[in-house]
């Protein structure tokens, strides 16, 4: 970490996240930009699904100016290990309200370009003040089930996890306790993982780092009696519903089922102010022993 | 309806979810079908967007010679008229369990083609039998909240939604009384909507008329306080989470969070053996007064 003379941070994720333009638009409108999947937001050598989404959230954004990934999907084609990068943003359609478009991270390798992961978005500005009608059917307050607070949730950084899922290095990430306790064999039960998502060196969260938060914990599905193996997401869709105030960001991961070896992973994040600033669906593939 | 020389029977939905390919790939592997949008599968004129859906993943799987959509997005980019058009599949990826690529509905229009909504999509071949573990929250039988046996639903095919929402006349779809009795101006207060998906002319239920499924019923908001308007998708995600057993299919949607004028609603649908064969998730605005 350090200070750039303009006095702003520069923070882990955001350095993880630089893209770059490298040309004008193609024939088709397409753009470029050159980046770099970074070591360190992996697990076991092959980046987190969150991370490279907010890497190609952040190109996203610039290339159809809009702020937000209002609704982005991706699904992941092969695994993708640290290196250099290019993200190709396909423009869909610009409108008033919303921008759509496609992309692909196409990963340097020794045998030319391969493509890890295709994702299709509609962008937009969300608005900090209320730009239309609310009814909620909880609150976080009154959330069932209900999250501990941070102070009392067990961090996922100083655990036996980092020795395989080094992105916990990066993060100040914490589960409420019975949710975690798989890990000393102690299985819930229910597939459910409450926790809240930071950042250790204190970035704000903002709607790019809620698309790395929405991939961030453990399976919840660990919780039943299944291996603790890996659980390959075939495709991961995130909302986002409101700009987040700073953090942490209270999280809810539940998989309701799992069956044939198919199962869905649905996501609630909110932030400290109580507003639901994101929810996420993964389908993914039943865990796999090591 | 009627009969064809090999007595296979045809359907409305099959008709009007033809597609035929019309040239070989193009360089990018690209290949086009045409199709036409039919008009009967509409609300106030403009195509239901499950219906549209279903029409693409018929020609996603023709392309990829895959049997069904696992997980399909769609974003929707403008209203869509019955009316001549061109499907266009191109292929991302080809594995040994699943193949992705992504699709367009182009609509013709006096002014040359129009694209109507955007796909993508991964695909596989799912098994009758068992493939993989299996542990489910609920079973429809436990289901929470419980649905009303077929025979005490409400008809949506007999009433005066009919002025208006076209679609019905195909479908046979029934909805749990106290869900629908908003129409009598009697909102339950709960943005819930249990109903059973299935065909006028007994087409039998397959993986591309859960695509239809998922969209085929009134918005649950109209349940909450909130104008019984046009409630417009921005997205819609569908997996596809096992093979059919013919129908009636037992769907749920509901919507936990209107917020600012964005709403998730979530779908789950069930076969008669109590199998679950789909679940959806779509991002759209709050209802619009007419």
């Amino acid at each position: 970490m350090s200070i750039n003379a303009g006095s702003e941070r520069f923070y882990e994720f955001d350095v993880a996240t630089q893209v770059q333009q490298v040309a004008a638009a193609d024939i088709d409108g397409s753009v470029s930009y050159l980046t770099r999947v970074h070591s360190g937001w992996d697990i076991m050598g092959n980046a987190n699904g969150g991370y490279l989404l907010a890497l190609v959230g952040h190109a996203l954004t610039q290339a159809t100016q809009r702020n937000h990934c209002i609704t982005v999907t991706v699904h992941y084609l092969a695994p993708c290990p640290a290196g250099e990068a290019r993200i190709v943003v396909t423009p869909v359609r610009s409108g008033r309200l919303f921008a759509t478009a496609t992309a692909s991270l196409l990963l340097q390798t020794d045998n030319g370009e391969k493509e890890v992961l295709r994702v299709l978005a509609t962008l937009g500005n969300l608005q900090d003040e209320s730009s239309g009608p609310t009814q909620m059917s909880q609150t976080l307050e009154n959330h069932q089930p209900l999250i501990a607070p941070f102070e009392d949730c067990v961090s996922l950084s100083e655990s036996a996890t980092n020795n395989f899922a080094y992105i916990h290095d990066r993060l100040a990430t914490r589960a409420h306790p019975g949710d975690i306790a798989f890990r000393d064999g102690e299985k819930s039960g229910v597939a459910l993982l409450r926790g809240w998502f930071a950042f250790k060196d204190q970035r704000p969260i903002d709607t790019r780092a809620l698309l790395l938060a929405s991939d961030a914990f453990p399976p919840s599905v660990f919780n039943l009696n299944v291996p603790t193996g890996w659980v390959p997401t075939i495709e991961l869709t995130v909302h986002t519903r409101a700009i987040p105030a700073g953090g942490p960001i209270a999280c809810f991961f539940t998989t309701r089922y799992l069956q044939n070896g198919l199962l869905e992973e649905d996501g609630e994040m909110w932030d400290v102010d109580g507003v639901l600033v994101a929810q996420s669906r993964q389908l993914a593939l039943a865990p796999r022993q090591k």
